[in-house]
């Protein structure tokens, strides 16, 4: 797999997971509730709760992106209170991706991947890619949505998965 | 990413779950209860409980390898009743990844993959792997976690992630 299409995948889940809000949103509208109490809904009380799922899965895709293509990361304030403010989270990460091309990630399997929590010690980027990054990105994606699958919201694997380029 | 590393990340991630299984065991005696009431326990009633995202886990794993490499997957049928038959369930996938080679998975990246729920559509190799064998094998991983962790097994994320090949 391409480098570049890995971080697009982490950009079409964080796409998904905007969805997810939206139908959360809709969910809470029709009970009714206040849609913000699923911000602070989590599934262990020593597990993140569902603003700190999308914060995680936002940072996981940034840092993967900036760290395999050599890049500074942007900063993104963890302040998020609402499920809007998510949703303007999830955009803002969105835009970042998005500046970045094929020829951003030449060599990044051979790069050197020193996030500052290893403390001076490194991993290979192809390494940082498939055994942090890919299941970090995809664990904090995925607790989301089963938060809100635990809080009743009405989703499904389609939502999930999302569209496919499937060919005749 | 190369698509050996990728099924390889698939497989450290099985032997993960295999010893969340164990804590989860061990948790059981400790409190004490039938370990085995975990094999029912879902997050949502319309969820999979945890025999089935491990079966599904492993089926992802497998089937990816297969697809991938142009070989027919071997039959696992979906059997098992208790923690000691989904850590058997576990080795058996293990053993069946671990036979396929990097030379297995030349041109992975551009083989036409149609599993038969595609009824005749297919996409590019790569495709299926990032879009729909990644996604979908984390999501199963994450949810079996998630699940444990709802009934109180002590996991943290060292435990969802695994030893990493850090460099000095």
């Amino acid at each position: 797999m391409q480098t570049l299409h890995v971080i697009q995948e982490f950009g079409k889940m964080l796409r998904n997971l905007d969805a997810w809000l939206d139908k959360a949103g809709a969910h809470a509208k029709a009970k009714p509730f206040d849609a913000n109490v699923l911000v602070g809904a989590r599934l262990a009380p020593d597990m993140y709760s569902l603003d700190k799922q999308v914060q995680a899965a936002c940072d996981a895709a940034k840092f993967a992106a900036a760290y395999l293509s050599g890049k500074e990361a942007p900063r993104h304030p963890d302040t998020e209170k609402t499920i809007d403010e998510l949703r303007a989270r999830l955009a803002t990460c969105l835009g970042y991706l998005e500046t970045l091309k094929e020829a951003d990630f030449a060599g990044a399997d051979e790069r050197r991947v020193s996030p500052p929590w290893l403390h001076g010690k490194w991993l290979r980027g192809e390494d940082y890619l498939a055994q942090i990054a890919v299941p970090n990105f995809f664990f904090h994606v995925t607790t989301a949505y089963a938060i809100l699958r635990h809080s009743g919201v009405d989703l499904g694997k389609a939502d999930y998965i999302g569209a496919l380029p499937l060919r005749d």
